[in-house]
């Protein structure tokens, strides 16, 4: 049962959740799909996040998404669980649940209620109490969530909270905050930074000291070579790559909708078998699937010049 | 088991869920609270609302609360179950159970994440027909939610959805809206109008054609004689109680602070042992303690006074 | 031409600003009801706010509401001017043409686009330096501008810009939050706190350590006997008084609509001529200028029983 | 005197406002740009946008700029001024004098109050009787304004008020929005849609139906290329042009930041001699201006590639 630590790199793909058609949980296309992660390279997964429609499960399905990931998973990469909850005794519950079940570690979203730096971190410090000795990721995603954490306040939470041992960085602009976190002394310790957004900055992000990704986008083999070749100090073989990909992962990263493009995308690519999403979820316009199938074929040109 | 219909008036009660001082549920405030809602002529209960700590709750410790508030009452009232959930798989599952055991009909306030009348419209069509030929209360409060529910929108909603029965009204301001919904051809049926916002309305709720109150203010007793005492014809005399009682209605109105308010002073006339919240939950501090006992002890005055 | 310093105390009123039924400005009623303030025992005023239709006048409106006011007053007593505009060169110019024509400080509300700790701290700073050596008063009002603005960003506001002389405060829930800026300590100087919110907790936020009221209730005189009452040492007279006003000052509470009360119960005074506000400002419907008549009679008949 | 009309397609480029270091009025730059602009083939201007720093201009200083650029521009495309305001009569006072000095026409963005539907449409009511038969463009932009205008809102807006001539379409995601207004019948009368976004999604917007852009992109030439390639029926060259520009758009797009991009690039271009930005606007870190010249040698080098 290995543990996310502050050492967590590379792609943890945030996982979609497949439905059958009339609504229920697709466990077969789960499988593929983790499976295809795996395959793609993914060096951990993220599952029950927002963009895996978490909030419209059941606690029991939840329960059983995890179940069955973890299986399958079987200790090859960590798992991380999404435990965002209205409530912390619903949070607790998930927690010990996946972390029973052999999940790595969980990610905690701010509730959209929080304003003031002391509200935050506050929050922060009853969800560490509750969840116990679990190790958590710090979601930082204001587009949705609608709450702004500054660096401030994630210093705070790092000195407070040993169990905090992971970014989730997602704010927009927020290249000068993976600066700002990355510069001596700003922090009391080296935490994993590990970027959102559907990997549309994941370049600069990487130049700025992130140290992966964590994020959906529906070719997670874009952000694994794109990490990997980072890494390998080859920034523009690594940003080649990152720009056939773009005009794609620009129309994924579109809020709402995204989910609908993904779902579509991976369907397309065979790994989950319907693009099912449960209400209130946006099913893809035919002019918006013609719009993704056109860009799919682009893309496939464009790799193919790139050699 | 009777069903929540548009005819439900008079004073349905917003029960705080009553904890132990380690957080545990405690049932027999639960149960005292319930003969104390009843005695004091409560013509309904509404539980697991905002002010009930519902989110602060696991889906098991819900279901048990209701399964305990349904066997105490034993049919004397209808009871209402707030069922609002970040997704409709948990709305549909409380929903359910709730019915089930024998409640009258269900609550859903809108998230927070709606904004244009389509969208408000679209989220109930989906609620109603997850839930099926269960009634439900709308809950019309801004303050709280965010979403402002215009009056088309809830003649939209009345005339698409024959289970939508009632309105939790608790917009601020308020009273046009009441009158508006009452103005003849306004809506294409009559539905409940049950006002909220602590009761600080009430006199003037009532005279613009609501049919009573669904709010947890720590006097129902207020909210019972006032309802009456307009319906009999005696708004001065129902406007003299309500004066009586309105400096402690407006201190216990405060946002966020109102429920520990509502717990202290429950807890002062007996009705409930603790007045412990579930965390995040402020204390009330000390001073506010003092203020809230000092109103308490001058409404006693002014209550002789009145005779 | 005196100053706001940090003794600023008592009540200052936040003036309507008054128009003609064709939406021009109504200098006759402004100096009328510039006269009734001071008459009514004000100490200051504030010109110019949120309640002021600040917004709907164009930049040499305000200018000559300014000037006319702070003619009339001719030193009597010191007068704010609401300066918040959505940039520093506008709100500049305003404040430099206020202090010109011999107000006594200006009045800064936030934009609402600030979040974090730090964003408000450097708007202040932004703005403190543009308005130069001119006191200003910092505006705490979340539920109108949507920025919490915590007690520790107001001890750092009050440490850096010695500009800073006085918070109008208007939280809700706030009581605790003069408590804890009247702690011994929390702030490195003491700054005048007048308090907002039409009054509704002036006794309660007296006897948490504020210097007065800042806010525009229409019967100034019950704000300025409350506070003298209480300064005096005599809480149940105040809060009996403060009682028979509630009624009506939960009234004219209600937001939004909040100013077409306090103006109609002005014209009913006799204090302006008209109860106009300019677009987009709701006029009072014929049901609540009803509810507010009646309000005012039962006044009147509390007040004789009094005595 | 030109009036903007239904008909209004092509580029209106979004013109940033040039400051001296000091943070007065860069008029020589102004020229400049507004040259450059018509150069690189703009069909017509948009000044004192939100990108405009317009709200950081006095009421003189933005009729100064008004005029500036409407001089230089003597009539060879109209210019469209923006004139959103708090209130109406600031509105107006700009309006006029927009209009009295040669503008086509105005843009007005809603105030961020704005929630229900019937509060959007008597919104645009109120201010298209004020600006009285001015043009003018609807600025619909969710992400910045808050405020959420659907497709009925928008329809009804078009049918009410004759002088509402086109549509600054911003949502985000949007594609579908146009689909939707482009629909038979959907608006009672074809409006001009003009896309803002940076113009990141601007080939699908022309293929759904847009008549051009408005947004400011500070290689204006793209956009021009796009919209006439797609005219032109040449989707495939559109997009290969687009895509070279991509992974600089997308860097502009950021929020907030994007308008120091914006600068940046128009300084190191020549077109702005400064890109100082008036308070509070960020200055690029020496990182971001790093990456943004990177992104810079790599546009020209893709272009040379695409010949």
């Amino acid at each position: 049962m290995t543990r996310l630590t502050t050492s967590a790199a590379g792609v943890f793909v945030i996982a979609a959740t497949p439905f059958l058609p009339d609504g229920a949980l697709d466990y077969d296309s789960l499988d593929r799909m983790t499976e295809f992660y795996l395959e793609a390279g993914a060096t951990g997964l993220t599952i029950l996040g927002i963009m895996g429609e978490a909030p419209k499960l059941t606690a029991a399905e939840s329960q059983a998404v995890v179940a069955r990931v973890l299986a399958r998973v079987a200790g090859r990469v960590p798992v991380v669980v999404g435990v965002s909850s209205p409530g912390f005794a619903a949070m607790t519950e998930l927690s010990a649940a996946a972390m029973d079940a052999g999940a790595a570690g969980v990610m905690i979203a701010p509730p959209g209620s929080l304003r003031t730096d002391d509200q935050i971190v506050a929050y922060y410090r009853n969800a560490a109490e509750f969840i116990g000795d679990t190790p958590f990721v710090l979601q930082d995603f204001p587009l949705v969530t609608g709450v702004q954490i500054s660096v401030p306040v994630i210093a705070r939470i790092v000195a407070d909270l040993p169990t905090c041992v992971c970014l989730k960085h997602e704010d927009w602009p927020g290249l000068d905050k993976i600066s700002a976190l990355r510069a001596p002394g700003r922090l009391d310790r080296r935490i994993s930074i590990l970027c959102g957004n559907g990997g549309v900055f994941l370049p600069e992000e990487m130049a700025r000291g992130a140290d992966g990704a964590m994020t959906g986008f529906a070719y997670p083999e874009m952000m694994v070579d794109v990490t990997r070749l980072m890494a390998a100090g080859d920034p523009d073989r690594a940003q080649d790559l990152f720009d056939a990909y773009l005009p794609l992962a620009r129309f994924e990263q579109q809020p709402g909708l995204g989910l609908a493009v993904r779902k579509h995308v991976m369907m397309r690519r065979g790994i989950i078998a319907h693009d099912t999403q449960r209400r209130p979820g946006a099913a893809l316009s035919a002019a918006s699937r013609a719009e993704v199938d056109r860009l799919m074929a682009r893309l496939a040109r464009r790799l193919a010049e790139l050699g």
